[in-house]
């Protein structure tokens, strides 16, 4: 069949329209999509038998109301198309199922040293984590983001992980791709995953969150989406320097937050360890309040482990240093370590919703 | 005569088009501007006509070219409403007119130290400097912007200037505008305004603008825009942390840019405070670098008269620091230190090329 292309388009709209509203808090009836979207209930229809065919739609039983054929209330179909989450870390690699109804399926994470390591071996054992996780779950995937502990340039490409020193240019999001039989792979920088996962959470939607790990890192959320800043390579928080004379970086700086906050440093043991990684994280995020103006800071990776030390050296610096007069709000994530991870899945199953239309065509 | 709204917008966009076709490089006929607009001839005539009387465009002696009647040339006219710009500064106040060309026309700045003294006298002594000010120049004047020393909200108001103790919750442009005889006046902060005026002098789209003066803060463009962050007080780099254990700053803190940075710190002549200024720059700056992800820094206000010295300790320390591979750009400004004072007039005359229908609907 061959329609116009402006057909096309508006079809594409009103798929996602449809989908939108399935994938709201309350099972809806087709009749109840109508009245929401202000298409006709012909249209409707048609769009939901096309969104039923792709796996993404779902009936419930029919409830018998009133007279008349009974309304079947629709949703997203936890068995439809998932997102897959992958994670290179500096010293484990991830996998993780999330399905379209943002239910985590299927959730793994391994030890795997990249530290001297070559990526096509990290990569592989990547690819093998997560072909066990899929055949596990039995879902259809729609496509996977991998998340990297570096800076990651618009065509995926790991530019750079000031941790990994032979991890320079690796096409990451392509290696992947051939190695999962084509599946489309994204590649993201994992606090910035991180922070997405934290706003699907519910958080707020203007906030640092750092992401605290071997590497420190932040993803900036500004009226609730990921600022890229300049070049898209924003929110290296870790680089920021907190102690002019201090300790040589990996980056090749000296005297980062990374050298004070990162968990090399926490886990040297020092007795003041944790209260000197919140004080350098209160410096760094005066900095960054200052220069972003945000109301607050989620901490995630490891730091909720550190436990209330951590938290109250952060807020101590912050309350003493900040001069905005409303404060700056300091919390831990509530999403545990495997945050990027399970943002990178999330991210695939929000592109679904946000264009079934793509994933219709692909298939 | 009454038309139906959307008339009124349309009538109200087409006078933006053609006024922004005047107002570009090579002086057009109608018919020229008919060309690129995609108007008709008839409805550019009208729409000239009505900027014409408003003051807003003159005609430059027809050339007699071929047949039929001469093209007369279109340029903004110098004569027409100006942009007056106003300034705050901790010992200073400005005041500065911009014709709708772009040019200067008067501009003047006087001591008034304001550390211990009452805003109303301060905005006294600078209504007095305006009111001559625009009484030399003869000109009409659209309106008026004013640069602030501090953190300014939505609504204009000066929240708090570290400086300027006695200036908290100050509605300048309030003030100012009823001093005024009801010239509109809007508020700035003079770090934004100065980022501003660096870019509309030809400076690049994406770049933290350093203005430096006994306060420290920065514009930050993205894309040629000025960033305003989450809450619209972004830029505050005179507060980002240089030395945890520092002096005490004004704003509260300790160890801010501020405290190694600023005029007062530069001018106690130490000997080596130009290099102690430009490494202090250089650390603060590889954070904003970091987080914002800018390939380009301007030092302006009082830097420039720092010299070479200067530049080559700021440039030494992001070399030291930055990772990004590509390297920071580092320059001074060539707008002098009324560079804030430029982009308040400035600001005023740009909008009224971007709504001359505003302009018109209010005479």
């Amino acid at each position: 069949m061959s329609v116009p292309a402006g057909q096309h388009t508006v079809r594409r709209h009103n798929l996602a329209l449809v989908l939108g509203e399935v994938a709201g808090p309350e099972p809806l009836s087709r009749a109840a999509v109508a009245a929401r979207t202000g298409l006709t209930r012909g249209t409707v229809s048609s769009l939901v038998e096309e969104l039923i065919a792709a796996g993404l739609v779902t009936e419930l039983a029919a409830a018998r109301g009133g007279p008349g054929r009974p309304a079947s209330p629709l949703r997203l179909d936890p068995r439809g198309p998932a997102g897959l989450g992958l994670e290179v870390g500096v010293d484990t690699v991830g996998a993780c199922v999330v399905d379209l109804t943002g239910a985590v399926r299927a959730q793994r994470t391994v030890v795997s040293d990249h530290r001297d390591d070559d990526p096509d071996a990290a990569l592989a054992r990547l690819t093998a984590l997560a072909d066990d996780l899929v055949a596990e779950t039995g879902l259809p995937i729609a496509g996977a983001t991998v998340a990297l502990p570096g800076v990651v340039g618009p065509a995926g490409v790991l530019e750079r992980a000031p941790n990994l020193p032979r991890w320079v240019d690796v096409a990451v999001g392509d290696a992947l791709s051939t190695r999962l039989h084509g599946l489309p792979v994204r590649a993201g920088n994992e606090a910035d995953l991180a922070a997405l996962a934290e706003r699907w959470a519910g958080g707020p939607s203007d906030a640092v969150v750092v992401s605290g790990g071997i590497g420190v890192g932040a993803g900036i959320l500004l009226d609730g989406a990921l600022f890229a800043g300049g070049g898209g390579r924003a929110g290296e928080i870790g680089h920021v320097v907190v102690e002019p004379d201090g300790q040589a970086c990996h980056c090749g700086g000296r005297g980062c937050l990374e050298t004070v906050a990162g968990l090399e440093a926490l886990a040297a043991g020092r007795p003041e360890a944790v209260g000197a990684a919140g004080r350098a994280l209160g410096i760094a995020l005066t900095g960054a309040v200052h220069l972003l103006d945000v109301p607050a800071v989620v901490l995630g990776g490891s730091y909720p482990g550190c436990g209330p030390p951590l938290l109250d050296a952060v807020r101590a610096e912050l309350t003493a240093r900040v001069f905005s007069r409303a404060g700056v709000e300091v919390r831990f994530s509530t999403l545990g370590p495997e945050a990027a991870l399970r943002g990178a899945a999330t991210a695939v199953v929000q592109g679904v919703l946000a264009d079934p239309g793509a994933l219709i065509v692909r298939a």
